[in-house]
């Protein structure tokens, strides 16, 4: 279909045609890539039988096909199960899996004991940014910094890639880190269209200011983190905590006199009381990350077996 | 101290030489504003009138000075307490003081009764920015259009500005609402360093992730209000709500492994989870607004008496 001679690319093996593996199977099959594609249901894989993928019928054989072997597949515990049989010797495996990072720490050991190297991968993006160059979407990749190089130009052809370190737990803490930031801008946006929602205010003209606002407030996470690194968390600070809480009950009243539940507001504002009444009125609420701290260490949660 | 003889400017008063009200003065000074100030504290507004400021004894002395007065004080309460004694017919009274909105409608309908025509403002800028061309802040105004349209020039001698509807508490509902959408996204942001704050991570390597993340998820918040206003909560969703409670797990586990109190995240994981309960997994969470509203009629709380 094409003029130009593609220059040999990488064989790869699939495991997962769900949604996502789906769209990277297409991106690398339309980047040259010879792909050899497994999934539990194998209806599910015909499409890309269709498209020129090398569909088998157990994930052992997929395994064997290729020395670079790409799992995305639901959860932690279906990589468990899909491995189960396969020869994972000299094989170089990428987990794109969505884990948390003690599965992907564990996922690692076990890969690297069965004589495998491993990457793990957190994907931010939606299947239809898969294969569209500047979509904006990254995989987040840890472990085996060996097998990112060599295998980078195979990585980044569905979307770009992101190398965070070699623990393999990084690619998901990194994942889930920015996943529960946006939840708690999603909770703040929810809340603000709540208290406008029963006057005559257009939707549509107030989300262009809140996109403004929040867009040009976003970059003082970056005073935040020289704060961390610094342990000096008053530096810079333009409103500091004591005006911050001084204006709190304007924000929970307001709530009231709308009508709207404080659920999602109380309890940050309830965590900047409690930084202020430790005596940091003079910070802007860095410390608030030093109260959600709890006791146990990291890395105490049992992981998964499989 | 110019060279350019400059137009003549409209005369003001200025209730309240906090620190904004100072930022304030001394842009409309900047700006060749004649600037009649008042403050409780006679010493704090000394600075002032150093500066070119005429400073006068009384609020009810301040108000008589000027026709165009600006109120720039700690709280709605503090507002009707100076403002008690002053005679405000034929005046402009712009209140740029941080309310509720059922405070400003109260305000508004009491100065009217007086005499004076209202605009009530809520300034999104800190005293840095004041007077600092391009500093990206501005005022949110609301109220009579006719005194905003008539000193439109002197108004955004500071910052800038934006008219947002005759109701007298729009200025403050739009503010408090971008101040909690902000908050929001500060908690998903405390929450994110929470989960890195432990691990060989450097703050200054992460933050300019969460940066861009956040900026480049924030204009989701357009879907948002397109939803709000075609009651069609399922137009262009691209990660349904069934997907997103089915990471929940994965968001709280991490959160746990990493030793961080999910109080921040819970609340909006919560509400998706009762969301999709509701039936709406095939939306993308528009309808977590709904359950935020509560049965009490807006504008039921009471309004503060003076
Ligand atoms: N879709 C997105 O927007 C998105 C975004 C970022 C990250 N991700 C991540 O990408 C991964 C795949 O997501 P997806 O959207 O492709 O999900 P999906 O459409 O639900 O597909 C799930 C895949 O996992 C397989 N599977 C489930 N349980 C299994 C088991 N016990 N053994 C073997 N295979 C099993 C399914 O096989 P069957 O067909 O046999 O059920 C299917 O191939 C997930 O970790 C997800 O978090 C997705
Ligand atoms: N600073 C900011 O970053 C910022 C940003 C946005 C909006 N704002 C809003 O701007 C307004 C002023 O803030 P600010 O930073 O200037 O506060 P501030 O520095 O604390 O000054 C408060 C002012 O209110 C006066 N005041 C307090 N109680 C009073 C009373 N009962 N009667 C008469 N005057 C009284 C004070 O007079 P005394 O000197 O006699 O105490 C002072 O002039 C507030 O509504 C605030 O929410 C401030």
């Amino acid at each position: 279909m094409t003029d130009k001679p593609l220059a040999p690319r990488t064989p790869l093996t699939l495991l997962g045609a769900g949604a996502m593996g789906t769209a990277l199977a297409r991106a690398w099959l339309a980047a040259g890539h010879p792909v050899t594609v497994w999934n539990r249901t194998p209806a599910r894989a015909e499409a890309l039988a269709a498209e020129g993928a090398t569909r088998v019928r157990t994930a052992a054989e997929a395994v064997a096909a290729n020395r670079l072997v790409i799992a995305c597949l639901l959860d932690d515990a279906s990589v468990g199960e899909s491995l189960d049989g396969a020869d994972l010797t000299g094989r170089d495996l990428v987990n794109l899996t969505t884990s948390t990072p003690a599965q992907s720490r564990a996922r690692a050991a076990r890969a690297e004991a069965r004589g495998a190297r491993y990457l793990d991968g957190g994907i931010m993006a939606v299947p239809p940014m898969i294969g569209v160059p500047d979509s904006g979407g990254y995989v987040f990749c840890s472990g085996s910094g060996a097998l990112f190089e060599e295998h980078r130009d195979t990585l980044t052809a569905p979307t770009g890639a992101r190398y965070v370190g070699a623990d393999p737990g990084f690619a998901a803490l990194h994942d889930v880190a920015l996943l529960s930031a946006m939840n708690g801008m999603f909770a703040g946006v929810a809340h603000a269209f709540a208290l406008i929602r029963r006057e005559e205010i257009a939707p549509k003209d107030f989300a262009p200011l809140l996109v403004s606002w929040l867009t040009a407030m976003a970059p003082a996470v970056h005073r935040t983190a020289e704060h961390l690194e610094s342990g000096d968390y008053t530096s810079g600070v333009v409103s500091n905590l004591e005006m911050q809480v001084a204006g709190i009950p304007t924000l929970l009243r307001t709530a009231e006199e709308q009508g709207v539940s404080t659920e999602l507001l109380r309890p940050y504002l309830d965590l900047m009381a409690r930084d202020l009444a430790a005596g940091h009125g003079d910070e802007d609420g860095t410390g608030v990350i030093d109260l959600l701290a709890r006791t146990a260490p990291a890395g105490s949660a049992e992981a998964t077996s499989g």
